[in-house]
């Protein structure tokens, strides 16, 4: 059978289509310069007679998590799922009413629990997300996102997330990209439900992980959670869970806060066309407004250097016309 | 414009032929119980009406590299690279002529060699892939594969790769799955290739590893070498490095040791449909028979439980027509 050239052409015709349609996204981002840089990058990069054409396999875009993909205040989530999970582990646990920091965890008494510094946080982290298989985990980290809500913001954490961070992480699967998660918070905390939320599967969530064992438990084989850190993907830990999990140097980088710093250098100082982002939290009003001073997501030196670095910094109160997904509830 | 009928039946004619002229393929394999396991497990998950359908996301496939993928006799790839490069870097160690396990490797000394012991084995793998940084590791490597030649085959070492598994991991990915790589040997030496001889990319490959650092190195930021231990990914290691690369449990894992039992025990013990493959080496004319008594790849566990477990067993002599694809030299 002969296939007439006018279909040709509207074939031709429906599939050039597709990318540009794609690209007239981003509907909460505002037209404002930051939106600008990043669609001219990935156009330069997705553009075939571009001299900086990029091909596919090596279109990788990495994302910080916490303060960059979802909100980060007043805590980090995986610190609020921490403490929620101390009160409910108490029970069989009586000694922990008069042990710091548990003490200072089912009393809420923050003042107690920066108190206890590292070594008390790593203590809650290892009593409550040790000992069990990583199915088990998982599992309890599903359970807890079905009912928790955010204390300010009074809806489930998994819709704190930015709007227009998941309408960019859209918008570049849709030119090519591999998009991932590189973040200093766990990756069993995030992988149950990355895919759902965000449309990044587990293989493509990198993250600070504690040392798992193959054992058998109730007859079957299981990996069992172990209390000791096998890597902190934070800070200059972030190459190197870039490196051990993905093999290759990604082309973007998007952070918050000076723990993405090494992530973006990284990122950016290697050959061809890079491109850093920093998302600057300068809303009061619809989020909260914070960057040198916050104990939680600091950024100073990013501030800093972004200009001479070239990095992008997006400025929420300016560059995003909505912040938060309309909610479910 | 209308797309005339005609020509809209043409397209989904071309459409719905490609699958089908993909699952014809295989032609490296002969048409016995081995290759008709395979496909009717692959027919099954990938069919929508199945009620063993598994949706494109969780088709997730696991290969052994030495011994399934590509050649590991007389002795591991990796092992002749490293005494390749004890030659090269002995100029600079005068040191090694008289200290072992160097002056053994130097003098092809396989006794001595082998007496070292793991020590041994260790001390030279730190001193043959640590120090440098990530790139010119992957550089030495690519510039020793160009140039090595294997010792019986007398061809390039990607070139002792099996043509039915190659063809396998092709039709595989057709029907949907993501392929991995999950070895033993480390993974800083498959990266450089494994995209262009298997088609597999560097995010997909999971192997051993030693640690890196995020450091400066001449002006610019390199993650180097350190010689330290980071994952042993074989036997019991295997399940924790498919879990921390891939963080969810693959449904089909092709192994040829007892290396691989635990991962083949592992995503066969899971729910659903699942598929264990063992490469068994029968061919003394074509390639090396062995499996209970070889020092390299032992086969004794695997061969005994693969009946029981429901775990299919190539039989390199029967089940394969060709063994390695045809040279380019």
């Amino acid at each position: 059978m002969k296939l007439a050239l006018p279909a040709i052409v509207f074939c031709l015709g429906v599939m050039s289509l597709l990318p540009a349609l794609a690209q007239e996204t981003l509907p909460a981002w505002n037209e404002k310069s930051s939106k600008r840089a990043i669609t001219a990058f990935v156009e330069r990069v997705t553009n075939p007679s571009s001299p900086d054409f990029v091909p596919p396999e090596e279109r990788i875009a990495v994302f910080d998590n916490d303060g960059t993909l979802w909100s980060e205040q007043p805590m980090y989530v995986q610190m609020a799922f921490a403490l929620d999970r101390v009160k409910a582990l108490a029970p069989q646990h009586p000694e922990w009413q008069r042990t710091q920091p548990f003490q200072a965890a089912l009393e809420g008494d923050f003042a107690a629990l920066a108190a206890s510094g590292e070594a008390g946080l790593m203590q809650l982290i290892m009593a409550t997300h040790a000992g069990m298989t990583t199915e088990e985990f998982s599992q309890i980290v599903q359970q807890w996102l079905e009912t928790a809500r955010h204390p300010t913001l009074q809806r489930p954490y998994t819709e704190c997330v930015y709007q227009p961070m998941r309408e960019l992480l859209e918008y570049l699967r849709t030119a090519g990209f591999k998009t991932y998660i590189v973040s200093g918070g766990g990756v069993e905390f995030m992988r149950p439900w990355t895919e759902k939320v965000y449309g990044i599967p587990p293989e493509q969530v990198v993250g600070s992980s504690i040392k798992v064992e193959y054992q058998w438990r109730d007859g079957q084989p299981a990996l069992v959670r172990l209390p000791a850190i096998n890597l902190i993907d934070d800070k200059a830990g972030k190459p190197v869970g870039i490196h051990q999990q993905i093999g290759r140097r990604p082309i973007m980088a998007f952070g918050n806060s000076d723990g993405d710093f090494e992530m973006l250098e990284y990122v950016t100082s290697g050959p061809g066309p890079r491109l850093g982002v920093l998302i600057h939290h300068t809303d009061a009003q619809r989020e909260v407004a914070y960057d040198r001073h916050s104990h939680v997501g600091r950024l100073d030196r990013g501030l800093v250097e972004a200009p001479t670095r070239g990095w992008v910094v997006v400025d929420m109160q300016q560059d995003w016309r909505q912040i938060f997904p309309v909610t479910s509830e």
